[in-house]
C-alpha cells in the first residue's frame, strides 16, 4: 500500500533518514535526553534543513507516533484478513503486534511512552495537525479491535460483554509490553506473543 | 502510617500545597502545557520559594509520581491484608486501585503518562534521587502483585504460569484505565472496577 510516508518522501528527501535517526535516538537515549540538534548532526544536515522537515522535536515525535500507528493498523488489517474464526483473528492480531523489526519495536516504545502528547492541543499548527492525525489513527485502531471483538461476541465465540471496553482492555494489555521494552529483550518476543495470545483468549472467554 | 510526605512537610511548609496545585494543573492541563512559574503564582509564593522545594518542573513531577506510587502501595497492602483466599485478595487489590479521591485519580493519570521519565538517568542530583525512589517503589509494587499471584498459583486457586509475567500483565491492565482518564469519567469507576476484577480473575483462570 502507498503510505503517507511514501507520498511525502521524494527521492532526495532527508525526511525518512531523519525519522530513522530520531527513532533510534529517542528509543535508546530517551526523548527528553535527546538534543534536537544532535539529529541534524547525525544525518549530516544543517539546522535550517532539519527545520524544513520538522519544526520542533515534538513535531518529529508526533510524526513518529503517527507513522507507527499507521504501520500497526495496516499490519493488523493485513494479518487478520485471512481468518474467519474469531479466535484465529484475535491470535493473528496479537501475533502481528509483536511481529516487528528492531526499529519498529523502538517506535512502538516511543509511541506508548508519549501518548500524553496526544492529550492536549498544541499551539503550533503543524504539531496540531500531526496530533489530530495520530488521534484519528488511535480511534481507527480501537474501532478495528472493537469490530473484531464484537463479531466474536455476535458469533458467541467470545462471551458477550461490552465489546469496546473489552477491546480497549485487550489493546492496553498487548501494548503494555512496549512500555518497558529494551532492545536486549527482543529475543523474548516469541514467548510474549504466546503468553499474551493465551491471556487475551482467556479474557474474552467464560 | 507515617509517610515520607508527612515527615518532610513541617507545619509552615508550602510543599504539600505546591504538590496539590501541581497535580491539579498537570492532571487537567497536561505536564507539557503547564508553565512552572504558574504553580508559584497559584500557591502565592515567589520563584525563589518554589525553588526551595523543587528545583524544576521535572523534579516536582517525579515527586508526584513517587508519592502516588507510595500511596497506592500502602493502599494495596492495607486492602489485601484482610483476605485469605487468593481470589478475594486479587479482587481487593483491584478495588483498592480504583478507590481513589479525585486528586489521587489525577495523580494516577500523571504517573502512568510519564513513566518515560523513570527510564533514563537525570543529570540533576535531586531529580535522580527522586527517580531512584520511584523506580524502587515500582519494583516493590510489582513484587507485591507477584507475591499475591504466586501464592494463588501455589494454592492452585490460580492456574500455575509465570507468576511475574502474569502479575505484570494484570497490573498493566489495571493501570491502563488511568491513561485516558478524565475527571468527567469518575462516575464510571465502579463499573470499571467490576469489569477489571472479572477480567483479571479470568486471566489467572483456566
Amino acid at each position: 500500500m502507498t503510505t503517507r510516508a511514501a507520498v511525502q518522501d521524494g527521492p532526495r528527501s532527508k525526511r525518512r533518514e531523519i525519522l530513522e535517526v530520531a527513532v533510534d535516538k529517542f528509543g535508546r537515549d530517551g526523548f527528553e535526553a535527546t538534543k534536537w540538534a544532535s539529529i541534524a548532526d547525525e544525518v549530516g544536515i544543517g539546522q535550517t534543513a532539519l527545520y524544513h522537515y520538522f519544526e520542533s522535536k515534538v513535531h518529529c515525535l508526533l510524526t513518529i507516533m503517527t507513522l507507527e500507528l499507521e504501520r500497526s493498523l495496516a499490519q493488523f488489517v493485513e494479518a487478520t484478513a485471512g481468518f474467519d474464526d474469531p479466535e484465529g483473528k484475535l491470535r493473528a492480531a496479537i501475533a502481528s503486534a509483536y511481529d516487528v523489526t528492531p526499529r519498529e519495536a523502538l517506535a512502538a516504545r516511543i509511541l506508548v511512552s508519549h501518548t500524553e502528547f496526544l492529550g492536549w492541543a498544541r499551539a503550533s499548527v503543524r504539531e496540531e495537525e500531526e496530533r489530530q492525525t495520530a488521534r484519528r489513527l488511535v480511534r481507527e485502531i480501537e474501532d478495528a479491535w472493537t469490530a473484531l471483538i464484537q463479531r466474536g461476541m455476535n458469533d458467541l465465540a467470545f462471551v458477550p460483554r461490552d465489546a469496546r471496553q473489552t477491546a480497549t482492555a485487550l489493546l492496553a494489555l498487548v501494548i503494555s509490553v512496549w512500555r518497558s521494552y529494551r532492545e536486549s529483550q527482543r529475543r523474548r518476543l516469541p514467548g510474549i506473543t504466546t503468553f499474551m495470545s493465551d491471556a487475551c483468549v482467556r479474557l474474552v472467554g467464560p
